[in-house]
């Protein structure tokens, strides 16, 4: 049987991270098509030892693919998904600009796969990466006690925000060990020896898109609008590898132990069992370049009686991205 | 009026930051004495433009002197803090030794002066870093609606650890930027590019000791032991300044506005109170070096009603160590 996929935004780091899992995971493609704006197209990506041309994402581009699994922003993805999937594609869309639509599904195949089958519009959409990692953890956890309030502060990566922001932390990490002062372009500051929250404005004031993105999709994925999140969204000088601090609340009580043993047989995660010892915890650096939500330091809170803590790492341009994209379309395919 | 004032582990990080803020506040010392332990003795610090050698810390050391200002680490202040304090001196210890002692006042000056008037043992303590710039911004709100239950996410830098901590850092920083592997060796691993959690086991499992300090400090400085603290203490790859996410409940609502409000009139408070705009926010980098606690975002809880969250950022080394130690002296001799 011909499965035919395009990949949209392929020049992109998600897009190039897709077309690496695609052919890492032996994604039984039969064709694979490159697409990306006219600003890329003719370009080449690496792809199976060899290379693909990027062609132009028009309507037309869509013509007998199956899935196209998107990430070229939400712009691109209000125009060009529709389009897609009137040719019959099913869309898997990385942006924003389709998550919040009650006709489209927004998917962790770990936790809510069911979801996927019901979109009329033949669009999915991907999760936010801070949300993916987080819901991956949660998800069994509210299964079992139904959350009712997460407090969530962030340690994200600079390649949750593209090419040039990964470049641009890269030379800041230089000019700062040479001495310098680091300048922001595409950060609004210096991110090297610094942090920064550097989201757009969110539609409530005093809280960032991200943090607003993280409480409407967990409810979303989770099925449940009435789960409180409160999150803080800061940016660290990682490159990549997203890390959370957790503090959860259900509706009844949960103990660390019944917490580890749902999280020993929770699929995508990687429980660090350990008692609390120095440097033996879930580490961006350790999570980049894997496909595991690493998920450790999971405690009984010390002041509220059946809540936890835990401390959630992963890759944000595999399961936080990219491979969160291909797992839906596998399961699709599968 | 004479006032003999010592310095104690004064080659240290904190020590030199000591001497330093003792010179640019006009500290009204007709003498200092820079003491330390026979490894350093002999050496020479700068001082007021000159320099002051190093003697050896012991009991005599402290004959005549009227403040002793302690940062020699725990063993060596459980040692010579009572041989000082029997001299006549009133020591102000750094490190962790006294912090629990029920006969040893825990201090931060804007929030409890009052408790240093009752030293039996003729020792106040300062607090940990992460400790003092949360209750700057804490006091005031706990002082008006009492605080319930605070949850807190730790952003801290490397100078907390001391100087072979941020020398290491900033070699694994030039590593990394050269694109080879940090190694750790005052760091459990690489902390550039990284996160680690690097402090001891705490006397609970699954707890470091620098959470437990948040825990037990917070309530003994704010004199209320029912509050309830869930720290996740983090170490990023930033040299100075400690920033921390906070939510806190409180036992009579409070909103963001009050708070505001509250926090701009709050000795040793800088307040950001713009909405939220990318990279308009408290920062580390611009924290370091400056005395003030910078406090950002704060923000009506989305989820629990009258609880709210804030964004605290100071330099670890001045009001997190030396500088609180310092104006604790300035109120005892003014």
């Amino acid at each position: 049987m011909s499965c035919v996929v395009a990949v949209v935004g392929a020049t992109g780091v998600v897009g190039r991270e897709m077309l690496r899992t695609l052919e890492l995971r032996r994604f039984p493609a039969t064709e694979v098509r490159a697409l990306a704006s006219a600003r890329s197209a003719g370009s080449r990506v690496p792809f199976r030892g060899g290379e693909l041309e990027v062609k132009l994402a028009c309507a037309e581009a869509f013509d007998g693919v199956d899935i196209a699994l998107f990430s070229a922003g939400a712009a691109a993805a209000r125009e060009l998904a529709p389009l897609a999937a009137a040719r019959g594609a099913v869309v898997i869309d990385n942006s924003s600009a389709w998550r919040g639509d009650p006709d489209c599904p927004l998917v962790v195949p770990e936790v809510n796969m069911d979801a996927a089958k019901n979109r009329p519009k033949g669009i999915i959409a991907n999760p936010n990466c801070s949300t993916i990692q987080m819901v991956v953890a949660l998800g069994p956890l509210h299964a079992a006690a139904r959350l009712k309030h997460v407090v969530v502060s962030t340690y994200q990566a600079a390649s949750g925000k593209g090419h040039a922001a990964m470049d641009e932390l890269i030379s800041q990490t230089r000019e700062l060990a040479a001495g310098g002062e680091p300048v922001g372009n595409v950060f609004p500051g210096a991110l090297a020896g610094n942090l920064l929250m550097d989201w757009k404005a969110g539609s409530l004031p005093d809280w960032s898109e991200e943090e607003l993105k993280m409480v409407n999709e967990t409810r979303k994925i989770l099925g449940d609008p009435e789960i409180g999140v409160t999150p803080t969204t800061v940016r660290v000088p990682v490159v990549t590898g997203h890390s959370e601090a957790v503090h959860a609340q259900f509706h009844r009580p949960m103990t660390a132990a019944e917490a580890r043993e749902l999280l020993r047989r929770a699929p995508g995660v990687r429980l660090f069992d350990e008692p609390y010892a120095p440097g033996k915890h879930p580490q961006p650096r350790e999570a980049a370049g894997t496909d595991d939500v690493f998920v450790g330091r999971v405690r009984d809170d010390l002041a509220v009686p059946g809540a936890l803590n835990l401390w959630i790492v992963a890759d944000n341009l595999r399961k936080g991205a990219a491979l969160n994209a291909v797992q839906i379309a596998e399961r699709l395919v599968g």
